[in-house]
């Protein structure tokens, strides 16, 4: 393009050689700046490697850990000041690090490449925040496990169910999900420079160490322009909070006024700019609204990863907004959602009231079962005396032994212990059943199993 | 739950009877602010209304009316101030109001619901939106046409196409999607209430021809509970930068060494941090990636919506943020986009270089169809000539009308003719090929639409 | 890599010089086959402009119609018999034809790609289609109007809707959208050829005529590369199958034993296995799943053509399978939906037992605006007197006047008139309110608007 | 609604007590009998633990064994035939067993339910699938080891990769990944009934240890309404994809004319049915485009399981079809990958020709770190050096000592060892590098790796 027809389309906004707008687009310093403290662990960490390949001396070694440690304090104080030409957190760090010590800051860079310090900030900070998340997810499952007292009271309902030891069962897989991430994450790329490796014979072993990963990255191409941990994780975020939005749905749904199962506590129900009775179940609602958001970022990054050439392209950039996003948002959700947990009130008589008798009709047939009758055939019995007591409009417990000899000889007067709610939910007593016995052996279950996760590292 | 245990699992953090974190989690303030503007303006249009239904006198109104023009005025100078207890944009705009104007403010929201407001706030800021995006949209759109230098060089070829008004077609058709949604933004839902209506039978066609919406919405419980116009929107964007991920691929391959076809100019290429010999084709890699991010965000969504119940769900608030997300990230791509094309260069030699006798094989066939054989066997004459060229390791063009013959007695000396390119090219002069008449006619075809554009409304 | 290290590896399944995996992954016949009708109309067109172009002579055209004519008989009788190498069905077609006719087949592909076919033959495809969601979602539009018996009886309540014409305004514009997308569609590509255009000057104006199309696609390349309609159509689907969802959503919780507003009947529901007594909502949990299973189609194809070369890559294949899964799924799930309305009871008993006057507590708001209080005192007042009630555990309509005199002295015994749930559904008299007129008006636009549908073209 | 209305809207095509179109929507049978033989060894396991249970004899016991095996005859002879009725392969088989042995069939489904039937299904089903595509993995995996012709022969260049081990490792990852997955699947919902859990306090550890599952699940509530082992399979195929995508793309450019560093052959491309000279890399393009299409699986389901209420619910069985059809096409990608890695061409001297002095100017900041410059000033005389020689219009090896010294005194005669490319490739030594010692390194750890997978259960 001749740049003359160049100037007339662009020349108005565009004067000497960069463009304020691609500028701006190209720079990541206004979110990656959040690493910076995984950023200054990583330099550290680099330039005594580098004192051992004997690439900086002792003493600019020492210089160089010095002003790294000025910057961190900086930021550390909310005083660190970004400045034009920052583009990203690890040239700041670097240009700062000069002002600090001038010359030997020069020499932290050697064999280094913002490739492999990206790649190693991402994973250190990613680490960190696994950790938070799932400190945060302890005390939620924690306080599900409370909430038993939704327990054994409603009827077993395919679409109503009994509440408890229910969505800690989901988050506790979330939370051992969790933990293989991390180990995913917890690969070292540093050494592997922009794309083809370190030339000065660097020792990874000693820079894992110092940055406590647990390995060391196969391959310089492969570590450099991959991200599968981060998709990783927001996959893993996408599947927690769809757990939670399922919970969520339950919940709102059992605080309808027509289910009045529960109710919440102020704190987390808001008011109505119009109807001055109206509390609404935000917290909940938002919870709910959630697993889109964070499910479009692992989509969007996934879309984004598909068909790239290898190694690192700059599209690899869009991984740390996603990243913190999802990060944030699981962080809050999880701390709410503990909140709405431990703070909801049950009301035990409205769930009382919603049992009834035809709920027992799988207890009618197991009753024939249980007297020989093969399941079909009590199952299909069953379904008569619900179709007779429908036709009468009678609940199925007010059915005459003689009504039920009309569908079954095998009916007798001790047809009259099926009706007894309790009974119903303490037959399920197999492993994993509504049998008071067995719900606290999944509680006793998930006790051991919260206090075997605080003990890990 | 009893309290007591509430407590103990929750007291440490959450004191008295609000959750900081849940204000935080249900607060939209941080980014609702972006629509301070419409939401002012809504404002003014409901008080007029309310006067004429008699709810406000016209010296209230006007009170309303001249507090709302302070208002504005901080917020264009940058000056207004948020407070703690300003949810969102509407409780920051009443509050402020009422510290200018005292009681009668209090009148402003007789019969508008956040719900209404809110749909109708974000309806006018999105109008305005899809406006500027357009208006930047069809530079790239003229540019592109301005790059047919491009055309007429490099032969036809499915998988590196030659090349011109080419990008500009799938862009022409994102500008007139745009203004279909903005028809569909473009529908007032203000005399919504929260669900119901409006009471006082407020003048509706009179708040539309204030905002100028072209219509208004038929049913409140629709318009209070519906986002399909944001979902619209967010697809529309999708598809937009889908289109230029591909120009961006093209345009990055044609930038390799081995193609050499196009050179950017520095101001849209960057540097390595490691190599110094390196210039990165960053902004397109940045065009490419952002596909990505718009998608996730139209995934997010509908994800969102998916199964919600009728009408106002707080997950709704989940619309702006990728709204807005969506808005900055089209923005900045399109005017990146019209840098990177206005500015690079063709390096016709290389795309001349490229051209091959292998790729006239068609027009081998042809030459035959047009002496009257079918095509199908045409079609294989044509292979058999291209297999003695590779067994001879000749070009195409190199092989003697003998040996043409052998394949079919209808080569005669008059197959020379073949082997021109800018014959081949220009044999496609049917409406939408490569003949110079058609390009040409395809580019006054869009001369004439931008012409047409620039003068809609 | 050396033949023999690839034999090792791969000989064992591989003999030959095709593979046999490879050639199914390629071939596309099982599920393009659909496009049978859409293929032969193409080509019966075509061959009339081949012969307008001298290209064929008028006896070899008629020769070829004819055989058209033949394959046609036998695919509407389900008697052709694709054989192997029928890669796709313009191979078939082509084939079968030549086994009827001679060579004179072999110059039906003059000047035509597969790349130019496939894209006019999915548009015709897709055309049709198109018609038939139409014509399904009109009925469904119809009976959700008569559904209005769900009206005017349930006070508004954000969260519980009262029904009607709701999801009848959502559905309309999805059929006004789905009109649009018929625009997009009804462009012909044919006469674009592989990439290039058509060099033999065919007449594509006659082309159009033949086909019905709308207009002519302005760019070969453009035409043969671009998926923009499919991929418009998968969303569409996504935003329709997401506003079923909601309905269903909605549908599910009416009748759950809690709220019992309506009963579906048997044909909709099923029973369970295990569960004499049990009548699931299947059909609707059907309908609200399919949102995902469309919108997947759409985020997958979006996937695919991101970031990819322009004009035709094989990646394109893949919009095929996608676009016949979404048709046959909305297809199916706008008849069921129609099944599930139109049969279902509405229990107005249940819902007028679930009006209580804490409903109506805005009401009490507008009472004292109405006479003079400004809104947000008016909204104050009506939460303290939601307060009392609460305190002394009575209906908001059994405070006396006197305790409300406490709140307001603005109250007096004409707050009586508050507690008339009849009244407070009939103020909302605006335009989209839920006033028995405004329903009405509502009811009867939708009338005229599926008047003015079935006379479309 | 009003029966009379409703036989007016659906009567016509409606009639009797079943919508047929209800019934195929409601149906799975057309794709869940891939699990015919899951089905009848869960049945087979819950017979025993019946029996066991005294619930059926050891005769009935054995007729039900033995018909089961008859059942299993069929389906494995192609023989079994689906009659209507046999709404799904539960039933299916049920029914045919039935139709063998009597009366004892009816007796099989005591206390089971189709709910921890399916899940019980789908995991067996998945187990396998995993451990195939598991094997079809490895051989990818090892063949791409043998394509280290590729490496050391191009210069590390960010965007153009020297190859190999290269894709191996994302692979490795994902066969990892897979193990993973597998152990979350290998969990025992059998014993959880519909979701209450098994009232005959059935001996779930038998069943496991004939299942051969690892483990039982906790909770009944969650073993029936969970699918988080099918959204983490349907995301290990979207990563395990978008790999392939990547080294497809790679591929697809290195084949290009533009390129050719690498030729397919003809059993892996095809031809245009217009262009007789052109080869397509289809193949490629075809592996490029599945990532999209399983992608969309996952995000489908993903969206099909946000805020569904807890326990079982009908759209879970949206869950099969996405899980075949990702299987299936992960099945072929991978075979059609190994065909192609394992036949392609590598042209060495066009890879050697693509080599340029330019890229060795990271080496030339190198060589002055090595004097002892500090990387930053060393990086920029290496900057300068290269404008001199995009000045002059000549390579970087040929400025002379001279012109060096005008940058920096540091450069001297030595300099000539940089411009070797071998020596280049060499330095990268340390673990992960390019050195041809670390690449030997990295492929002996991947042979002993993949001897260690193949040696696993």
């Amino acid at each position: 393009m001749a740049s003359s027809e160049g100037n007339k389309l662009w020349g108005g906004r565009f004067v000497g050689n960069t463009d304020p707008i691609m500028e701006k687009f190209n720079a990541s310093i206004a979110y990656d700046q959040r690493m910076w403290e995984a950023d200054i662990k990583g330099s550290k960490a680099y330039v005594k490697a580098l004192q051992k390949a004997g690439l900086v001396t002792q003493n600019e070694m020492e210089q160089i850990l010095t002003g790294l440690d000025k910057v961190f304090d900086e930021w550390s104080k909310g005083e660190f000041k970004i400045k034009p030409g920052d583009e990203d957190i690890h040239t700041a760090n670097e240009r700062r690090l000069k002002e600090f010590i001038g010359d030997p800051a020069g020499k932290l860079h050697t064999g280094r490449s913002r490739n492999d310090q990206v790649a190693t900030d991402t994973r250190l900070w990613l680490r960190d925040a696994i950790n938070t998340l799932k400190e945060l997810a302890l005390p939620l499952i924690k306080c599900s496990l409370c909430s038993h007292h939704l327990t054994n009271v409603q009827l077993p309902n395919t679409h109503i169910p009994n509440y408890f030891p229910f969505h800690a069962v989901a988050l506790s897989r979330d939370v051992e999900r969790l933990e293989d991430i991390r180990k995913h994450v917890n690969v070292m790329p540093l050494g592997s420079g922009a794309i083809a490796g370190n030339p000065f014979n660097i020792d990874r072993e000693l820079l894992r160490q110092e940055l406590k990963f647990d390995s060391i990255s196969i391959n310089s191409m492969d570590a450099t322009g991959q991200r599968d941990f981060v998709a990783e994780f927001l996959f893993w975020a996408s599947m927690c909070l769809t757990h939670l939005s399922k919970m969520a749905e339950d919940l709102i749904l059992y605080s309808t006024k027509e289910f009045s199962f529960i109710t919440l506590t102020d704190a987390y129900s808001t008011g109505s700019s119009l109807m001055p009775q109206k509390k609404n179940a935000d917290s909940l609602e938002l919870i709910r609204s959630k697993a889109g958001r964070v499910f479009g970022r692992c989509a969007g990054f996934l879309m984004t990863l598909k068909g790239l050439p290898s190694t690192y392209n700059k599209d690899l950039q869009e991984d740390k907004e996603a990243m913190f996003d999802t990060y944030d948002t699981v962080h809050a959700v999880l701390q709410v959602a503990t909140g709405v947990i431990s703070t909801l009130k049950v009301n035990q008589p409205a769930m009382e009231g919603a049992l009834s008798p035809d709920m027992l009709a799988t207890d009618l047939a197991y009753h024939l079962v249980r007297k020989g009758m093969p399941f079909r055939e009590a199952h299909s019995c069953a379904g008569k005396a619900v179709y007779i007591a429908e036709s009468k409009n009678i609940h199925l417990s007010q059915i005459t032994v003689e009504d039920l000899q009309t569908v079954s000889p095998l009916f007798d007067k001790d047809v009259s212990s099926v009706w007894d709610y309790n009974r119903s939910v303490e037959q399920y007593s197999a492993p994993g059943g509504t049998a008071r016995s067995s719900v606290t052996s999944q509680i006793e279950h998930f006790r051991t199993w919260l206090q075997a996760q605080k003990q890990k590292p």
